[in-house]
C-alpha cells in the first residue's frame, strides 16, 4: 500500500520509506512539483478537448517534434495501447496493406488489436491467440535469442554489427515468407528497446536495415518508445536514436513517461501518412490532446530540460555499467548485464555456459531488497528472470550505489 | 480559442462569455472547485498505479456499485473506447463465442475494434469497414426508423411500448440470422440513449426484451453508458435505469463524466464475467485505477450528491420539456423534440410530413447562435440535423429560458 510519493522514493501507510526502480512513468519524479502545478493550475483553467483549439495543443506537437527530426505530425491519445492501435490504423490506412510484423516477446498494449500483435500476451496464457495478420520474428537478443553471442564477445562492437545483421535478415525472411503466403505487411513494430521482453537492446544497425527491408516490401516502420522515450537513455532523447543518428521511423508512438502519471500519448509521424488516416471520418479523440494532458507532457518536457536530465540519464547510466559488471565479476549467477542511462537489466542464471534462467533467486531477490533494504525492484522477461531498473530520472549518484551494494551484499548473504 | 472555462461558461482569449450546451464531459461544470482540489491533492500525493494498492481505488468502485445492483466487479480504464474494447474481450472470453451485434448508427469509440462496432464511422466514409463478426441491427427509431410512428404517436406510451416490442424481434432476427450462417453472438452493445446517432431514446421495454433474447443465444448484454452515466438523465444515475428497474445488463460501459474531464473510464460487470478474462494473463493497464483517476471520479460522484444534481437535472429536463415543446408548436421546421433531463434532441426537417431533415437549417443555427447570442449547440446525427443539448449539469433555469428564447428568437428572424 503505497501512502505517499516523491522523486524517487515511496512511502508506505506507516512511513516506511523505499526506493523505487519500478517506475518508469513517473519519469522525472513521483509528484514532481512542477508537473504538479502545472497540471493543477490547468486543471482549474480549462479542460475542453480539442473541438476547441488550445494553444497548449500546438506548443506540445512543437516541442515535441524539435526532437524528433524527420518527422512533422502529432497525435494525441490517452495511453501507450491507444497509441500503438492508431499507429496500426495509419499504416493500413496508408499503405493498404493489412498485416504487421512484431518481435518476440513483445508487448504493445492492452486492447485487443495490441493484444493481438503482443507475443509477451498471447504466447503465455492469454485468451486471444495470434491472428493471421500478424507476423512475429525472432527477438534481436544476443544473449537468449536463436543467434547468440559468447560470452566473452557480448560487448564486442564488431559482433555486435554482425548480429544486427543476422537478425535483420531474420526479419526479411518474414516479409518473404508472409509475401509467399499472400499477405501484404502494413508495418513492422518494434519496441526501440524491448522491456517487458527482458531489457533488450537491439545490436548496431538492426533497426535501419530493418527498415529497408520493410520499406522496400511498401511497409512501414513503427518505433514505440512508450516505455523508454524522453531521455531515458541518456545520451539521446528516443532509444532509436541511439544506434544510428540518420535512422528516422515512419511511426513514433510514446506514452508512459510522457505525463509523469497523467495518462497522455502520442503518436508521431508525417503530415503524408497522416492525410490517409481514417478515411473522410478522420480521427477523433475526447481526451487526446487535451489541455491539461499537454500541460502535463509541457511540463515534463520543460523539467527534462531544466534538470539537464539526458547528461544525468547519461552519467547514472554510466555509473550503473561500471558497478553493475563489477556485481558481475563476483557472482556467477548473473549472466548478463546490459542497458543504457537508467534502463537496465541484470539476466539471473543458474549456469553461466548454459545460461539456464534462474526466476526462483530473482523472485527471491526482488523480495528480500524489499523487506530488508527497503528496495522495489522487478523482474520481467519470458522466464521472469531478468531484473530490472528503470527509475524516475531523478535516481542519482547514491541510489546506484545503494542498489548494486544492497544486490551485492544480498546475494553474498544467499552464497550467490 | 477557450481561453478559460468555468461551470457551464466558457470564454474567448478576449474574456467573451458563452453558454455551453455541448461539453458533456465537464459533467458536474467546467473547472468545478470540488473537482479540481480533489485531483490536484492527489497529484501531489502519489500517482502509482495498480500495482501499488490504494484505497481510493476500493473506495471508488464502491461508490460506483452503489449505483448499479447486481453487478459487482469494476475494472478501470482511461477512455471510453479503451472500456468498449475491454467490454468485447470480456464478452468474447466469458460466451467463447466472437460476434457482437450493435445498433445502426452506434459510436462505441475511436480504437481499431470499437471503431469495427460503429456504424456511425464505418457507414459514413472511415477506412475501416464492418467486419464479419459484427452485425448491425436497425436503430430503435420510432422517427426516422423502420418503425415510425406518426407525428401525433410520437408520445403515446401503448404505441412506444409496442415500437420496443418490434425493435427488439428485430435484434433476434438478426441473431437468427447470423446463427444460420454459422456465427455466434459473444454480446449485444448499444449505447443506453444513442447519443451521435442523433439523441435517441429506446422505446420502453426494448432493452429488457433484446436481453431476453441475446441471453437465450448464450450473449452477453452490454450497455454503453459513456455519454449518458451519472445522473444526465435525472430520475436515474444510468439511462438504461430509465423504462424498467428489474433490467440488469451483464456489462456497464462509463467514461466521459467520470472524470469531469480527467480521463478515466470503467467496465462494471459480474464477478463471474471478470473471472474468465484473459486467460491466465489477465488483465493490466498502466493507469487504469491510478489514485488521481479514482479521486476524479469520487469527488465527481461527490458533487453529484451534495449538489443533489439528479433532482436537477431531472427539473432542467422537466423545463426543457416543456419549453421545447412550446417551441415545436411555433416552428413548422421542429420535426421532434425528444430528450429526459440534461440530453436533448431536436429534430429539424424540410416539411413535418415527409420528416425530411434539414442539415443546413441545423448548420446556421448553429453558427447564428454562437455569433448572436454565445450560446454553443452543436448538431448530429446521420443527416446532422439534430440539435444535441447535453451542458455540464450545473445548467440552470435561466439557461434553459435562455436557450430555448434564443432559438425562438433566432428561427423566427429565419422566416422558419
Amino acid at each position: 500500500m503505497v501512502s505517499q510519493a516523491s522523486m524517487q522514493y515511496l512511502y508506505d501507510e506507516n512511513g516506511k520509506k523505499y526506493l523505487d526502480c519500478i517506475s518508469n512513468v513517473q519519469h522525472v519524479g513521483h509528484c514532481h512539483p512542477k508537473v504538479v502545478a502545472a497540471i493543477s493550475k490547468q486543471l482549474a483553467t480549462s479542460t475542453c478537448n480539442v473541438r476547441f483549439v488550445s494553444h497548449k495543443l500546438t506548443d506540445c506537437a512543437e516541442e515535441i517534434l524539435k526532437t524528433l527530426p524527420g518527422l512533422d505530425t502529432v497525435l494525441f491519445c490517452n495511453s501507450g495501447s491507444e497509441a500503438n492501435d492508431l499507429a496500426l490504423r495509419l499504416a493500413r490506412d496508408y499503405t493498404q496493406h493489412k498485416d504487421a510484423i512484431v518481435v518476440d516477446h513483445a508487448y504493445h498494449g492492452h486492447v485487443t488489436t495490441t493484444m493481438e500483435m503482443s507475443p509477451y500476451k498471447f504466447d503465455h496464457g492469454s485468451s486471444l491467440r495470434q491472428p493471421e495478420w500478424v507476423h512475429v520474428a525472432p527477438i534481436f537478443d544476443v544473449y537468449r535469442g536463436k543467434y547468440r553471442l559468447a560470452n566473452e564477445d557480448l560487448n564486442n562492437p564488431e559482433k555486435l554489427e554482425k548480429a544486427g545483421q543476422v537478425y535483420a535478415d531474420m526479419v526479411k525472411d518474414v516479409i518473404e515468407k508472409a509475401e509467399q503466403n499472400g499477405r501484404k505487411i502494413a508495418a513492422f513494430f518494434t519496441e526501440a528497446l524491448q522491456s517487458c521482453g527482458g531489457q533488450i537492446l537491439p545490436p548496431p544497425g538492426y533497426l535501419k536495415l530493418v527498415a529497408e527491408y520493410v520499406r522496400s516490401h511498401g511497409g512501414l516502420m513503427v518505433i514505440d518508445e512508450v516505455q523508454t522515450g524522453f531521455g531515458r537513455v541518456g545520451s539521446k532523447y528516443w532509444a532509436h536514436q541511439l544506434s544510428e543518428d540518420d535512422f528516422i521511423p515512419d511511426i513514433v508512438t510514446m506514452g508512459k513517461p510522457m505525463g509523469n502519471g497523467f495518462p497522455v500519448s502520442a503518436v508521431v509521424t508525417t503530415k503524408k501518412i497522416a492525410d490517409r488516416l481514417g478515411g473522410s471520418v478522420g480521427y477523433f479523440n475526447t481526451y487526446g490532446g487535451n489541455p491539461v494532458a499537454c500541460s502535463a507532457a509541457l511540463s515534463v518536457m520543460n523539467v527534462i530540460k531544466e534538470e539537464n536530465l539526458l547528461d544525468h540519464s547519461q552519467k547514472m547510466g554510466e555509473l550503473f555499467h561500471e558497478q553493475l559488471n563489477e556485481l558481475k565479476k563476483n557472482h556467477d549467477c548473473i549472466g548478463d548485464i546490459r542497458g543504457v542511462g537508467l534502463f537496465w537489466g541484470i539476466d539471473l542464471v543458474k549456469d553461466r555456459e548454459t545460461r539456464e534462467p534462474d526466476q526462483e533467486l530473482a523472485l527471491q531477490l526482488i523480495l528480500k531488497l524489499r523487506k530488508e533494504r527497503s528496495i522495489l525492484l522487478n523482474a520481467d522477461g519470458p522466464h521472469t528472470n531478468i531484473l530490472k531498473i528503470k527509475p524516475p530520472l531523478c535516481f542519482n549518484a547514491d541510489d546506484v550505489k545503494n542498489t548494486v551494494t544492497a544486490l551485492d551484499e544480498t546475494l553474498k548473504e544467499m552464497n550467490k
